[in-house]
């Protein structure tokens, strides 16, 4: 028994009572929620869902839900829970969109009607972020070792003897100190994208 | 007018109906739903809302705001909906459980009782998130610096005259030899990591 079935039964006619606070959580709830009946058609659904879905689609009530998301395992989660009466957890990619959402699909049943609850959970920035810090290392990585490549090899073209050679010695090493600068660079570059990022960068204001 | 309010309003006796769906949907959501009576006590939440706020107090119904959640924004927010019928939008920090929570605070009037309702998104897991990356960004930085640095010194005093010292020529060189060799071992991990985390790594097994 949920938290909320306790404050009904204490409140006797609740029902009527509580329409408004549910409305109000439903709408304020940043995840979708949208209930389909045994012909997977939307028979509600909340303004969340509205504003992920139905911009594209318009008004989702009353739509079959093939109408509003053509995903297959979606599909076959719904069908689970209307013939089944069996929960499922699935991952939802909208490609068009590049959304991602964590879905529920459960079952309800009231009386002898079926129907089916998907909740739907956005993971869309969450998957962004990491993406782009993996994006991110992998690129300053690549950065980094050209410039790591070409001081290590004139440290051994120097090593293997070209150290004696008067004529190139100093044009080696100075290759080896423009790769380090180059080095520098990018390092202070990441620090100062690291500071920018965390708001602790103060801004360095000239006259024109 | 909300689309379950559409739905009810079809239903005609739907107050019944609905309740076996809305309470799945309460039950279902990540987000904490807290509704609170003029007294300042919870009249109702729901799992999600227990379990981010409950563990360590217990059961949350009929328990004061204040005993479960301790931030004075919260409460004035709280105190807003219920005395001036006001929302608002804060962001709860629980210091403790190093939680961060973005919290939408409504009034909703039943009949003439006030009550007021707030959903809690968790946004702890973006937040660190983007401060990994950030001090991640920051401690490679410095752990780059040191090698580099010792690089460039080295490249200059060879530059100005050591380069024809030689008895330290080559030592110098090895040197810097050596600190480009950690740079290109920790370039190495900064991608390994990077791979590890796409899940693109490959596990290389020997017989031990």
């Amino acid at each position: 028994m949920s938290f909320f079935d306790n404050w009904f039964a204490k409140k006797g006619d609740g029902d009527k009572l509580s329409r408004p606070i549910l409305n109000k959580i439903l709408e304020t709830i940043r995840e979708s929620a949208i209930v389909v009946g045994e012909d997977t058609r939307v028979v509600a659904s909340n303004r969340a869902a509205y504003n992920a879905f139905g911009r594209r689609n318009g008004a989702l009530d009353g739509k079959r839900l093939s109408e509003i998301l053509r995903d297959l395992n979606l599909h076959e989660a719904f069908r689970r829970a209307l013939s089944d009466k069996k929960s499922s957890d699935i991952e939802l990619e909208i490609p068009l969109e590049n959304c991602k959402y964590d879905v529920h699909i459960a079952p309800v049943e009231i009386d002898d009607q079926r129907s089916a609850v998907g909740i739907f959970y956005d993971i869309t920035q969450i998957e962004r972020l990491e993406t782009m810090r993996q994006e991110f290392l992998s690129n300053i990585s690549h950065e980094l070792r050209t410039p790591l490549t070409s001081i290590l090899a004139f440290v051994e073209t120097l090593e293997d003897g070209a150290l004696r050679d008067e004529e190139n010695n100093a044009r080696f090493l100075g290759v080896i100190r423009k790769n380090a600068e180059r080095m520098h660079r990018l390092i202070d570059d990441i620090l100062e994208l690291s500071s920018i990022e965390s708001g602790n960068v103060s801004l360095d204001v000239k006259p024109v």
